[in-house]
């Protein structure tokens, strides 16, 4: 970052707009976010026998983001409209490491588009959905459930070239 | 948590549905959510420079948080739609504790209603949103950031009657 | 119906405007809607080969209807909006009756309220996006797909009384 | 259909995701979706009577199928985001064909694209939406109304070419 | 206005919020709010034209201005969601008083519900969405027309009670 | 204006549809679209005084207007989905020009695509939400406030080339 870095959103008087990108090239973008959901053990347990004859927690917390994904630019005020490719969830469940530890749901989002700006806020903006939706559907049993650690883990494509942060 | 607790989306089958609150109390309800965005220092110092004259960064956050509030149905597939009577949105902004640490954005939502079920979600959805708004505007200077410890802090009124987790 | 009955979206002089239900009681409101999917027997077979281990065609389809009740005034142009207590879908899975007949997936909307108006529409409006989900869903195998008979099953609570058409 | 048939919807392990079209071809693409709603021959008499000096009940139809078209992606999970360059919606009204039969509206819509993904989607839920904004414009006269035989016509640009099924 | 009237919306420290309206009494309000399109005398005139066969570009406006009241709380920030229980539209078209002067359609809408806060914004956006679409199907023969006039014209109910104010 | 213009969402039988845009050449495009608020002189101070250290009802009225011109499609029901490469509002403020006069707010939309139709309707639409999120951010202390003189001021790119009506 150097020293006369600015924040893209913000012109020369502060306020905020979206970035032009119209001179930008359409190029196949791809962005991987993850985050994850912590929880009491026998909260996963619950999630995951119900998982296994049908497994609707988790299919429903794909459906909701793959289903934000799409309507990222309607909540993100000045992220730009895209017609993205490919939304894909998929989820990694860890029970507690330890007795009395905590369990994790951990979530990945990979998204696709071909067009002149990056998809990291889709995939981000999918695993933040995801995550709720997880909280909302097991908020019955376990009030202490914590999203932690939503982040942008890949971004390939576009002028900044591929950037693999994990 | 009892032995017998079960997940309240998943009916018998183990099928999603909308929980019935048909026979609940319309009362006043009232949820606090919390969550944090980490970042370099020098975003952060980016991010304050620019809010002491004009503020947009977290000015656009909190629009964006307060109007995702107001679609928290829309989102989450099992969430039931409420008239928000309250979106209240704060920032608190942290400097890194020494040299070479993380700097910190926390967000705290309160939402009211008066309705039959309770407002955490939507709580949980203006401080995700209006993190996720932090990232965006940011993130040409900083692509590390991460969205950290989304929870929930309080939920006054309902069946359960109070509750104060931190 | 009487000599004199009236479209009730329709004015005096044949504009479309929502009609006033503001002197209505608030009352509970139950609508069940119903529709079928007519497919061939061998995508009845896939989506059932899929169901038993994953069931994620009707379980997303079940997500889609649901989330689309709670639209459906977004879509329904003099359809008022209505806070919803309940909305469930289930599904019947029917076979062809004899070799090269056609298979059945049938959909049932139960949805309820306690409001100024009745909730058909919304029970009719999940049918509807449930269908259209299995059949997007299914389409790459089967493009002579069908959807028949969405109708009302029964309409409880309101001024005219229940009704039960089926 | 192949034995090897897959829903294409769902990933090797039965998870519900957005197919990948990132590598289509944008080509010209069209499609036709039909469906009926059938109704006493009294209610057509009433729509047409409408109809012949204002118009509105087909109208509004009208409008809310073209509007539902664009926010198909809204609703239908696994859709693809699309811009449509046409969506055109047409009605045909046919009183019954002997005395106590019922009456029919015809609907038929055409949407077209220049786009990596086929429009038939977009096409049933004009269809669809339409036909429930007649059902919900009608319905204080007529309860008994069904939206039957959605269906797709035609099908026109993409790999696997023209399709009229009809 | 007293010297220390208030923004509603900004609170001690100037930040954006929406306004607690928890303690407010549930009261029948009603808005309505008026504006107006100003045309070329032969664009006026091709509306008409039309309007007489089939008056679809007013039908097409009311439409459209119905649906977006009930959308208000998605476009305007700080308002709160509402169950509105009437949205009316009307139009009154003014040809030119005088050789060579504007044409005008003045757009009437009425807007009522029974809640605890008022609904002036759901009229006001009615009226606005309605003259931004029949600009929008005119504008191929007038780029010149203006929305003009945009304002309050009557607010009943709520604790500052009834508001004639033309 | 020829004799034979036409109405170009109106078909040949009157009936609404949307207009084909398929075959129009993808090219960059341009509109600026202008609106003002017109407001007692001490509304517009108390705006400014809060302008000066936060910036809140303008930065809430910018916003607003951004993520209104992305929506615009799902409110006028004629116009095309678009890809909007830039969304920029800018503020104009001007106290009486004489004592007892009323003070202007001015807002300037301008709006980029790259696409097959212009974008005056989004300029048009960022400008209207603008104005109603500022009239909704005042109005406690200010009843009388009027949206006027919403126009295109320019329009560049597409076939009939650059149109600067201002």
């Amino acid at each position: 970052m150097t020293d006369d870095a600015r924040l893209s959103h913000i012109d020369d008087q502060g306020r905020a707009r979206m970035v032009d990108v119209g001179d930008k090239a359409e190029t196949s973008r791809v962005a991987v976010a993850r985050g994850e959901v912590h929880m009491r053990s026998e909260t996963l347990r619950l999630i995951q026998a119900e998982e296994l004859p049908k497994g609707d927690v988790l299919a429903v917390a794909r459906v909701a983001g793959i289903m934000a994904a799409k309507r990222t630019h309607e909540l993100i005020p000045m992220c730009h409209q895209l017609l993205l490719s490919l939304v894909q969830i998929d989820f990694d469940l860890t029970p507690p490491p330890s007795p009395g530890g905590l369990a994790v749901i951990a979530i990945e989002a990979t998204v696709k588009t071909k067009g002149q700006t990056g998809v990291e806020m889709e995939a981000l903006t999918a695993v933040s959905v995801a995550a709720l939706t997880i909280y909302d559907m097991a908020k019955a049993v376990d009030r202490g459930m914590r999203i932690e650690a939503v982040r942008v883990a890949e971004k390939r494509g576009g002028k900044s070239g591929d950037l693999v942060l994990e």
